[in-house]
Formats: structure tokens, C-alpha cells, sequence
């Protein structure tokens, strides 16, 4: 099988444990805050974890969600796992700006303008931080 | 305030508690199985709610991920949750198929060709027996 979320970090590791790992998105460069909560199982739906694993999965997710939030004060958090190139399961979770360069429509649609870039000191760091308080 | 999720059901309910309802779309041509989970309260972010809520919230969203796996067998589920249009917390859960018109972009990006419609009779009265199941 070959699968790159199997084979690569697919990013920046801000946490991993034997379940999952959290991860900066490095080739995204509207969007430098952009984080994947990948499981390191290959799984394809959420429907296929336990009801326990479901859990324990979406927790890192809302984790990862409140450690953007705590840091970069978005105007929007967006969630999504679709998998439809990739199907192991990964979240995207989004820290959205009303300036960026497609607010209000999905970082996925057509550009809405140039957009601001909003960028954070020692943001990785800072992650890191605010997944372990 | 002014918010269509708390003026409207905005869509046909397929379930509904005092905490949250589930509704089929019905105003997405090429998608006449995509459902949404809708809170009913006015609240902005997942990690606005308690735990127990998120959690509460969140096992709707898979049943209803599993009521779409069952009664339509799509080759993948896609799940988000956005909301910068509409900053009242509701999920998208869209079944997704090949050969559909966006497969496999997401079904906000550009689309890939005319696609098939994938339709099943009694749509709803099936989607509430899986969810009821």
C-alpha cells in the first residue's frame, strides 16, 4: 500500500503519541497556521474507530483547535476530514481570518482576493505550549 | 440577531432533541443526501461547548455518518464544520462518490464534470430508520 500519510509526517510534528500526531502544514502558504490531527493508523471513517477511538481522536482535534485559538485569536476555526484523495483519516483544522484570501468561503473554493498572511513569531513553539497546557 | 439556523429548521429533519436536530438538504442539487447536525443554541466554536456537549454533538455527527454508510454505500464520508458564513455551529456530513461533480476535490472547489446525481427512493423516512437504529 502506498499511502503518504503512512509513509511521511506529512509535516511540522508539534505532538505525537502512538495513536496519532499532530502537525504544522508546511505547503500551504496562504494559511501557515494550518494544522492535521492524523491518525497513524491507515483507517478510512470515523466510523470505522470504536466509539472510544472517536473520542480520543476528536479530543487532539478540539486540542489543536483551543491551542489556535489561544494563539492566533482567528475570527473562524474551520474543521474538516474528508479523505477523498487521501483516505486515512486527518483533520484539518483551520484558524480562518476575515481578510485571508478566502473568507467566508472554504480555504477549498475559488480565491476571494489576495489576502493577508497571518503570520506568528515562533508559531510551532508556541503550539507545542499551548497543546501541553 | 439575525441567524437562519435559529430562525429555520433549514432543511427536512430526519431528528430532532433539545440539544441539536439533523436535517437533509435541500437546496444542494448535486448532493440530495448531504445532512447536517445543527445545534440548536447560538454558539460559535466546538470549543465553546463543554466536553460532554462536544462529545454529544459529535455522536450524532457519526450516526449520522453511518446512517449515509448504510442506507447509500458512498466510496467515501466527508465531515466539516465551517461556519464563517454562518457562525451558529452546525456539521456538514456529505456523502461522496467517484463519480459525483467534485469527486475527489472537495464539493466547494471548482467542479470536475457534470457527475451523477446518486439518488435512493424514500430517502428520508430510510435515513430515519438507520438513525432510529
Amino acid at each position: 500500500m502506498n499511502c503518504e500519510l503512512c509513509d511521511r509526517d506529512s509535516g511540522e510534528v508539534l505532538y505525537r503519541d502512538n495513536f496519532l500526531r499532530v502537525v504544522l502544514v508546511t505547503n500551504e502558504p496562504d494559511y501557515p497556521a494550518f494544522c492535521r490531527v492524523i491518525l497513524n493508523a491507515h483507517v478510512k471513517e470515523m466510523t470505522d474507530l470504536s466509539a472510544a477511538d472517536r473520542t480520543r481522536l476528536m479530543a487532539w482535534v478540539f486540542r489543536t483547535e483551543a491551542a489556535l485559538r489561544a494563539v492566533l485569536n482567528p475570527d473562524k476555526i474551520n474543521l474538516a476530514t474528508l479523505g477523498n484523495v487521501v483516505p486515512h483519516l486527518h483533520w484539518h483544522v483551520i484558524p480562518r481570518f476575515a481578510d485571508d484570501a478566502h473568507f467566508p468561503a472554504p480555504i477549498w473554493a475559488t480565491r476571494q482576493r489576495d489576502g493577508v498572511v497571518h503570520r506568528v513569531e515562533a508559531l510551532a513553539e508556541r503550539l507545542r505550549a499551548a497543546l501541553e497546557s
